[in-house]
Parts: C-alpha cells; sequence; structure tokens
C-alpha cells in the first residue's frame, strides 16, 4: 500500500534536531532581552473570529489568510500579532496597566505563494509599548537601545548591524509641503534601492509630478551625513510645514551623534500605517538582506475595536527568515543535536553499571543542572557513534573495568582526550 | 458603527499578563526539565497535509479536526505531538540518532464541543524515545524518573503525587487467559472509578461475560499492596499465558518497592495504542483532577507512514488544563503581571533624571540581567500606581533631591520600606 506523503507542504517548515537547537537559542535570546526590558509575554490563540481578524484587512492581505468554517464559526488564522494585539487591549483595557509593554514570540499565518524566503508559516517575534491616549517620544527612543542590545546577542561577533530611523512626520510634511501625493510619492520612492533613480524619476513622472519638484525629492533622500547634519540639512530646507518641522523635533530625539541609530531619510515602511518614528534594521555587510527588525510607531492601534485611543510604537522580528539567511550565509553554524552535554555510557548489561550510570546522571542534573542522558545502548561504539552522530561533547564510559576499579572513563569529543577519573574529579571538570 | 467582538471563540482562550506570566513559568520548567534528561526540541508545523494527518484517524477523532481547502490543498491542524512525531521520524528517519529522544511543548487543535475543562486550542507537552527496531525497557524506567523529577518542580511543595504504573501485557495476558474479549473488558473496567463496582459489573454481564469471570476479574483489579506485593499476588494467579508472565516481569522492573511509582492494575489508558507499560499521575489530594500526565509503551510509532518498525515510549502533559485546576484549587497563585524586578522612575521630566534612569537600568541589565524598566510616567504616584498594578517588588526613585545629592530612593514594595542610598549601596541590594 502506498505510504501518504510525509513531507511538509510548501511553505512550512520544520527542522532538523541540529537546526531546531539552534533555531530555539536564537529564540530563548529573543525572549531573554525582551523580558530584561520588561516587556509582558502575550499568547492569543491562533484561530481568531474571521470577522474580527479581519476587519481592517481587505485586497492583498484578505487572499492570503487561512479562513475557513466549522460548525456556525468562521474562523481565521492570525496573520501577524498587531491585529491579535490590538484586539486584546480592546478587549481587556481596564484590566491592563498602561503604557503597555508586550512581546509576542509565535508563528503566524499567510497563504502567500511561496518564493523563495517566503514561508506561510513562520515566527514572528515582536515588542509593542501601547500608550493610553498618549506615549511619550522615549518609548521611541527606548526601542533602538532594545534592538542594539538584542542584535549585539544575536547576531555572530564581527557583525556589524545598523539600526536605521526616520520619520513619517518629516516625509508626509515635506510631502505635503510640495503639495505632492504623499504616499503614493513614498511608496515611488521606497523602491529607489531597487529600481534605481531613474526608475523613480519615471514613475513620479508617470503620477504627474513635474521635474524641478522631482529634482527637490531626490535631493531630499540624498541627504546624508552625520545624524546632526542631517538634522541641520533638514531645518535648512526652511519648509514652513508644522507636521515637517514636529519630525524634526523628534528625529534629532531618537538620533542624535551619540545615539545608535543612523538617521535614513529613505526609510518609509511602505504601510500607512505608522505615524512617526520608523525603524530598519539592516546587516551592513550584507545589504541584501534587507531589513531584519522594522517597525515604528503608530497613532491609534485599535481603533477597529474601541473608541479609546492607543498610540505605540512597536517593532517586528521575522525569525524564521532571518534563519535561514544567516545559515545560509554561513553567519551561525549547526552545532549539536542535542541538549544533552553528558553522555553516560554502561558499556555492560551489568545492573551495577546501569546503576552507577542513572546515579552519576542524577547528581549532574540536581547538583549541577547539567543535561545529562545514559546510554539506552550497550555496545560501546555504536553509544559512541550515537554521541558522535548528536555532536555530544563529554561521554563517561562504564565497563568492566571501571566498576571493578570503581573508575570512570571520561572522553572529551572535541579534543577526543581520554581519562580515568573518580568520582570527585569527573564532578570536578564537570 | 459597531465594533467587532474582541472576545475569544468558545474553547479558545487567552491569559491576562498575571497568568500568562505564571503559565509561561511553568511552560519553563517543563522544558528545562525534558532537556536535562537529553530531549531533543522538535517544532512540527501546526499545519499539515490533511490525508497525511488524518491516515489513521477515523470516528469520532476526524470529526474534532479542524480542516479546510485553500487552493488546491486539504489541510488539517494538529491536533496532538504524535502523529507529527510518526510522520516526522518516518521523512526524516535516516538524518536522526535512534533512541530518538523528542519533546514537543506547543498547542493542539480539537473541535470538540467545548464544556468545562475542554479546550478547542492548549497546550500539549510530550516526550518520547523512539528506538530502532527495538527499545530497551530502560526506557520504560526512566520515564517515572522525568516524570517526578518534573511534577517535584512544577507542584507547589506539600502537593503529593503518584506516579501509577501498569502493563498492558499483564491485562491482555490476564483476559486472553480467561477468553474474553480483552479491549471491550479493559474499556469497561477503566470505568470502576466512576460507575461503580455494580456498574461494571453489569456491562461486563451485558457484553455476556458470566459470574464467576467477573469475580475473577473484579479479583484482580482488586489486587493492591506494595509493588512486591502485588507483584507476588500476580504471580500466584498462575496463569498460563506467555505475555501474562512477559508482562509481570516488565511491571516489576519498572516498580520495585524501591521505585517512586506505585503499581495500579485498575490503568489501562482507553486507547488500544499501548502495548506495554502504561503511566498515570494523579495528585494524592485531588483525585477529582485525574490523571495530570500520562502515556505509556507503544509497539510501533508509525507503521502508517513507514516499513520501519519504531517501538517508543513517551507521555503527554495537557498543560493547559492542568494549569486551570492548580488556579482553581489555589495550589498555585498569580504574582507578578510583567518580568520587571526593578521599576525606576524618573520622578521629574528633567533630561537628567532621565538619563541617570537609563544608565542604572543598563547596568543592571547588563552586568546582573535583572529585567528592568524605566517608568514613561513622570507623575510619582501614577508610576506607583502603575508599579503596583504589575507587582513590580523593587522601585528606584530619581526625583529633584535625589539628582541634587546624587543618590537614589529605593522602595522595596512587599515591605513597604524606603531608603535614601547611593549607587553602589543601590547595586549591593539587588
Amino acid at each position: 500500500m502506498t505510504k501518504p506523503n510525509t513531507k511538509t507542504l510548501k511553505g512550512f517548515k520544520e527542522l532538523l534536531p541540529k537546526e531546531q537547537m539552534l533555531f530555539n537559542t536564537m529564540l530563548s535570546v529573543i525572549k531573554n532581552t525582551y523580558e530584561l526590558y520588561g516587556f509582558i509575554p502575550l499568547d492569543t490563540p491562533v484561530l481568531e473570529r474571521a470577522e474580527t481578524l479581519l476587519a481592517k484587512a481587505g485586497g492583498e492581505t484578505e487572499k492570503q489568510i487561512y479562513q475557513f468554517t466549522k460548525g456556525k464559526t468562521n474562523y481565521a488564522m492570525r496573520f501577524d500579532h498587531t491585529v491579535p494585539l490590538a484586539r486584546y487591549v480592546a478587549e481587556h483595557e481596564r484590566e491592563l496597566a498602561f503604557p503597555f509593554r508586550r512581546y509576542a514570540i509565535g508563528r503566524v499565518y499567510r497563504g502567500e505563494r511561496p518564493q523563495t524566503g517566503r514561508l506561510r508559516e513562520f515566527y514572528q517575534c515582536d515588542i509593542d509599548i501601547i500608550g493610553k491616549n498618549t506615549l511619550p517620544l522615549t518609548a521611541d527612543i527606548e526601542i533602538p537601545q532594545i534592538i542594539y542590545a538584542l542584535f549585539q546577542k544575536l547576531l555572530p561577533k564581527n557583525t556589524p548591524f545598523t539600526i536605521r530611523v526616520n520619520n513619517r512626520k518629516v516625509l508626509n510634511g515635506f510631502y505635503a509641503s510640495l503639495g505632492v501625493d504623499t504616499v503614493a510619492t513614498m511608496r515611488i520612492m521606497d523602491k529607489r534601492d531597487k529600481i534605481g533613480t531613474e526608475g523613480v524619476s519615471q514613475e513620479l513622472q508617470a503620477i504627474g509630478i513635474n521635474r524641478d519638484t522631482i529634482q527637490t525629492i531626490l535631493a531630499f533622500s540624498d541627504i546624508t551625513g552625520t545624524n546632526t547634519e542631517i538634522i541641520e540639512q533638514l531645518k535648512a530646507l526652511n519648509r514652513d510645514n508644522e507636521q515637517f518641522n514636529v519630525g524634526i523635533e523628534e528625529l534629532a530625539q531618537v538620533a542624535n551623534d551619540l545615539s545608535i541609530t543612523q538617521i535614513d531619510l529613505s526609510i518609509a515602511r511602505g504601510l500607512d500605517y505608522y505615524t512617526g518614528t520608523v525603524y530598519e534594521t539592516t546587516l551592513d555587510n550584507f545589504p541584501q538582506v534587507g531589513s531584519v527588525c522594522s517597525g515604528g510607531r503608530y497613532e491609534n492601534l485599535a481603533s477597529t475595536y474601541t473608541n479609546s485611543k492607543l498610540p505605540g510604537v512597536g517593532i517586528s522580528i521575522g525569525l524564521s527568515r532571518l534563519f535561514d539567511q544567516l545559515l545560509s550565509l554561513d553567519l551561525i553554524s549547526l552545532k549539536q543535536a542535542t541538549p544533552t552535554q553528558v553522555y553516560i555510557i554502561p558499556a555492560t548489561q551489568q545492573q551495577e553499571a546501569i546503576y552507577r550510570a542513572h546515579m552519576l546522571a542524577s547528581e549532574l542534573r540536581d547538583t549541577r543542572n547539567i543535561p545529562t542522558e545514559v546510554a539506552m545502548i550497550y555496545k560501546l561504539d555504536k553509544a559512541m557513534k550515537y554521541a558522535n552522530k548528536l555532536g555530544i561533547p563529554k561521554v563517561i564510559i562504564i565497563g568492566e573495568d571501571e566498576l571493578v576499579q570503581n573508575v570512570y572513563t571520561f572522553k572529551n569529543m572535541h579534543t577526543g582526550t581520554q581519562q580515568t577519573l573518580d568520582k570527585e574529579a569527573v564532578l570536578r571538570i564537570m
């Protein structure tokens, strides 16, 4: 009889033990860093009422969403953590303390055509700070500090990264002062890296912007320098637009020259969603990777669900994609295929050897917190093969001789050195 | 305009911050314990090919499963971790080392009618040890050690629990020697706690078992005593059935009198799935809770997906249900609603206070790994309310006076004591 297909579906990925171990290490770093900054874990359901989850969605987004009906209920699978956050805050507003700092680490689902790097099930790791009515700019200033602390730990050494910031008020105010369609213009300018100056010029012309204005737009987005220099150049534009000037002030506070951020006026973050500071994080030596951590300030999180005004700022890391990219760039490398640090082999079926193995294992686990495994393979060569395949760093052998002499054979699997040790000596070198 | 319904769907649950913090602590204890015993994390997709996931399912199970079609694909949501494990091992067999020890912690989905304690989305926390062709009985012996280590940590002190074991070979062999329908008889006997001796007697009669045999069956399931006494009584039954005798031998090895397990011949674990040792774990003072950790030995994990013979043994914890029960029994209590241990309040909008707050916060995070939050509320009373609501244990205040004198006001929120300290003193008491 033909067996069912055991491969995962296209766009769905499962990891082999070595990959999973490494992926989980990265998940832990993210979780621990988010908690170090006092973000509260949140774990909303994967399935929601379709009408609630999709209340604001439409077009492309809605097409991608996994929806189905069971009984009388229309279900939809979450496609990000932001919409569930908005619903959660609206539902539990009175029980929460504001500013509400939450993190969400979990899988989200998008039924896109799976292309390279595009998954249908993937991990997103978000933080957001939600204010009630207001949220001070210190929230915007704190976000890059968290990104910095996180990527210092998450990326291997010698992988410099840059936290780029911009402010939508600067962009909106600037384009408004020119009298052009802000969103359309920004959408086009956002593609400058991909289609080049000629390309964006043509597209801007196509939406009816004249050559002079296009030159001003290009000159604006060409502004570079230190953060202070950029702020000075922006001020020197003397555009009489309040939004523009407020944006410059905010940008100046988020990115001064002592800051860990770099102003990049080309960043818009396509969506209409953001209204103030926006962030992107890029790997200096691998621009092709694009932004690995993005987000920004929004005016109102949950207007779909509540009349309360809930301004916020947040970032998101698409960990599944980042993991794949770091692996394929050889920036991270697979190590162990198991948490086990010590593998104890009773190399004889004598009860006494098995008993001693378990006693030592218990001691290592209970008093040292060392992940320890007792072999269930009693042939030494086969057991060593197992330890090798899993990349276990330390092996302890209890054979007939060891039993008689009341000692342990200790093998360091990285160096290959082997020693005969009594129990105290074993515990000492762990 | 009416706002969309922001409540979660029936059978779906989301936790408030205090609950989530506590739930995550329990998740961590489970994860860490599983890893301490060398189990490898696995994280299979939530969505699978329906025809693969449901290859073996049928009847009640199949009705409960969330299934849908998108494009040309029939999707099903995982309803446990065992079927995905079987598929995974079949698919990746050549890349794994055996015995394959894996844990899976994650949500599974069952569209049951949601009753008290029955959720449609809930966490299951599984370990399994899968052998290739054979798996020694030491695996069965190790499982209760892990349950014991885990529940020692997971349950509050003074919550004694009992790991009950039985062996399906003993049951199967015994019933076979009586010539009765094994599965049907066990299904009935499994209900003895609920419907009583009279109830099961009637049901046994109804499937055609005579009174004498029923007495023998009841007497068998009434066997009690120490593990050694039970083993002796089983042997004394002198039933000439090989399966029965092998089962007794296995049971004697899993549960001797020094063991942390208690033989309970009434345990059958309803399913036809198990073939050897079976486990249940009960809270001594709360029998109404039922088993909080169950599992057993199975002959062949993945016959649906591969011709390889893969015997295994495993257990599962339904954490969402256990959490609800421990909470409603007041065995665990909610504490903090945030990971934050130290909350630093710049009780003035002076830049210097905010700057100093962030410097101290960085030091606590970077050198002490202490989750620290800088207040974004600059009114002292409002900031204290926030700290109180979240249950943050330590507060540091930097106001005008503190700035001038270069000190910090430290408040222990549990005792209410307040001290004025210089920075060294602050770091010393953290």
